[in-house]
């Protein structure tokens, strides 16, 4: 069982994430915590709190960072539209977010958990995470893993070589990383291969017909977005990679390898450079996923989904 | 009378500026709160504790960040020397700090107070300012008024052109300027003339006996660093400017302009750009110092410190 | 008897350093190089070769680089007009460069001359001379010095600390700083100082009444120039306080000090980062002008407009 | 037939490279230009001199840039030794550099040379390259296309992401790629490839047994170099890849797009990025090779040496 914190910014992707994550049995999803990334932390907070209501989930969620760190908030609203869930009508959340900040309550889950008790999975920028880590350095030591999907060993999305969730926030990013937890980013390598054509939608709609009308509209309208502003006939459907990893480790190809985060740089900033070179230590803290198992992907995502129901 | 939070390092210079706000009858230190700078966090925050009983004060302490946001940590041992207080034997604390870390205890009392209440007066690199700001972004309009030592618009310390509180955390300082509050920047155009001549020092001393071992002590330390490190005849006592601003703002000339904090750039990092051409806009947020009434200062310093007695 | 290679982009103030430079009975000029600054290479030329014709000079004229060595070019048009020297109305050069690229030529005529014969005046981005050095190295111990109107100590002009010789041009600015000759950069921090008042004018005029249409058309555009796009009352002369000082360095306090020129930076790229703390090396073959001796220096302008007569 | 101009600072590999392109009956190799790289430029342009009359060549040699255009040079003695081709003892050149610089040379030959003649292979920084389009911007579009072995698209080796020409000048790539010339890029994606195992080895020394004994030297050498440096059982052979392209496109698969050169950057300093997205433009007058024809690469370098007589 994995006691998993689930920190996103739904998003289209993270809503698959996050119905990973409250589907999957082997998952005890502890709080969702929210952050300014797809679209504004408003925007984000709610899409998180309707999607739980949705299907019937009573997990707590807490809003935290409104802004990066340093850098000024840039959202993806071009890609997720001006929700940040375009494509599909949630009734508004009838509950509340609970008053404590992301970060803060991070910090306290993490403090009044066991030892190596929280897995953090994280589909957004890494802003409260940076927070929380910097408010209370012990969780460094205290937290379990981190998955992060986050970042690109070689191609980039916003950029040549940055990826969105790095490029948002990348002195959150640098913190983050900078610590010695346990860490795996699951970036675009893994994620480009997660595409989700329309065989892949049937299936996944099949698995869950109460929730077949909203998986549509996700699927249909993100498809929209990449094929418009990316060029991908089919979206690929980043955040639930990051899931499935840590579920089955064996569902994506890793490797240890250093990886730090450029700040500066005029062509170059928030790209986790991984260095995959042979002289590279290889004893490190970190190790970046290469590639995806396609297939066993998918049928996770399947089975996950099948477990949820629409809420009443 | 203001209400002010102190948030230091002591620090030679911050021990004056923390005499000046427990002496002066026009201050209520509502809390010292302390953060890594001039030494490691837990020095100055034994320090700052020390200082407080040995004038018999009932000041609480919360420390904050160990480490600035993003750059990597280098105290100013060879200005503080080992314990950051170098060249006094002060008693160990018997108190303690609160248990609430810095940023959040000022996020507490400036919310829990009334509007425009507070004033911040900050000796030290920005990092629990910008923590604080970056927790809860309510305070930056709550907050009256921010008096910093930091910065410098012409000619720096640690480099040609940064001061070392920019310095050391320039991304803090980038996210305190950002912030619409009314931020006075005393930099090192204002403290470079406090400086504490040996004809200073005997006033002060003798404005206080009770203290006179402790003054000459700090004060004969930071001659000798000024002398060797950085050529000065005399030590500027930088942090006590603030206060004495704060007090009475005629006791420095100030100019209107923006003010922005370089975080990158190979030569410039942590320089406070301050926009003094005849174009800039004038009506903006933040000031600068440009020069102190030295002998206003020195009496202001001379009264308050005579104002307080070593406790026993 | 000073040799001269005038390296400049006319340009207003380039213009009145020209004249000084042709009118001056002290300067020996060998040569005009000019370079994309102000305006295009194209149209400085122009303006180089109409402005030797305008007072029956004889120097010939080398064009050099059109743009930086690797910034893209940005010209002051909003300043120097289209023509690079609006306000007046100049006939078309019937003259022509000379087919060596002005870098080359530098070479040569400093490879050419005695050892410590040339000096280098330089009114402009120095692109040409950074050329020159890489191309031959050899040339930055023969020439006996470089006198540029370039840079700022304090404050900038294009930017809150970068002036804009500095700006368009920073790789070249660092890499003549990095090379070992003898250089005096005359700044904004004295060029600031030398306004050209409407009674500055009146005598200028006056001194030479056959340049008086061409000089009042050049600083009356000038002058507006200044008042809509730097809030100056009257024009700053930059140009001629570089001839002035080669002519007699009294004219221009100095202080020696290191330079360095920042190359990266969001706020401060092109900033010439002189070090003028105490505790900077002095022996250093780099000095930075920090005041002028205004009245001197207009006396001299004058007296060197008067020695030009307008060609025929 | 090509007529090529080649840029080199040999350096193991460009002994190789230039052992090709002397061989090959398909390369009218009409000079050699060298610049400071894998040693300096005094001891790299006496190697090229030296591997000419070994095998009794008669190309002319030009020297050029001995340092990078703004970065502080370091040469790569770490790979090529003291020497820049330790493991051989080549008799010293009995011949000498022409008098001109390398780039005046590049650019009087290509100005002198029929339109689209004149094919650069480039194996070291792109120092003079840069220096040739700054001095003669006509010159790009009269060069028919530069191949160049420099950059990485994915993994470096100086750094995690920068090769070694790349990062050497940085500010020179930027320059070469900022043109419009067609340019082939011949990076670590490919070179990685070409791998010099102990067989290839024979076969090569094999193919020419008066060169024997300086193929095995230079091969030996380099092979502990890379196990030493770089964790390389056996070397990669940069340079001659850039001449087999050169020769033959077939042996190197590459992919049309956009190629920036960072310059900035604190861990992405002298990367070549490569916008490889979908989304990309692909109509650009850049392309990077991606994987090498192991096989049809070696039997091309085996056959030019084949040709090659080690002279008396």
């Amino acid at each position: 069982m994995k006691h998993v914190i689930l920190d996103c910014d739904p998003g289209h992707d993270d809503a698959l994430a996050l119905f990973m994550a409250m589907g999957d049995p082997d998952i005890d999803l502890m709080e969702v915590t929210t952050v300014g990334g797809n679209q504004s932390l408003e925007k984000v907070t709610k899409n998180a709190l309707s999607l739980i209501e949705l299907v019937g989930g009573k997990v707590p969620v807490y809003s935290g960072a409104p802004t990066p760190l340093v850098k000024a908030p840039k959202w993806a609203g071009y890609i997720h539209g001006e929700s940040g869930l375009d494509g599909v009508k949630l009734a508004p959340p009838k509950s509340e977010v609970a008053g404590t900040h992301a970060a803060s309550q991070i910090v306290k889950t993490v403090m009044d958990s066991p030892d190596q008790y929280v897995t953090l999975i994280t589909t957004a920028p890494l802003t409260n995470i940076a927070l929380a880590a910097l408010m209370e350095p012990k969780i460094c030591s205290r937290v379990k893993e981190i998955v992060m999907m986050l970042g690109a060993v070689h191609t980039g999305n916003v950029t040549p070589v940055a990826e969105f969730n790095a490029y948002t926030d990348p002195e959150a990013a640098k913190v983050v990383f900078e610590r010695k937890w346990p860490i795996t980013m699951i970036g675009l390598d893994v994620t480009h291969q997660a595409i989700c054509t329309k065989g892949v939608q049937k299936k996944l709609a099949e698995a869950n017909p109460s929730l077949k009308e909203v998986l549509d509209g996700l699927i249909n309208f993100f498809r929209e977005s990449y094929k418009d502003e990316e060029c991908f006939p089919d979206p690929p459907t980043h955040d639930p990679c990051a899931v499935a990893y840590a579920l089955d480790p064996s569902v994506v190809k890793t490797v240890k390898c250093p990886v730090s985060v450029e700040t500066k740089g005029d062509l170059t900033c928030g790209m986790t450079v991984a260095d995959l070179r042979a002289l590279a230590p290889k004893d490190c803290n970190t190790q970046v996923g290469l590639s995806l198992d396609v297939e066993k992907f998918w049928s996770m995502v399947e089975k996950d989904i099948a477990n949820l129901r629409a809420g009443k």
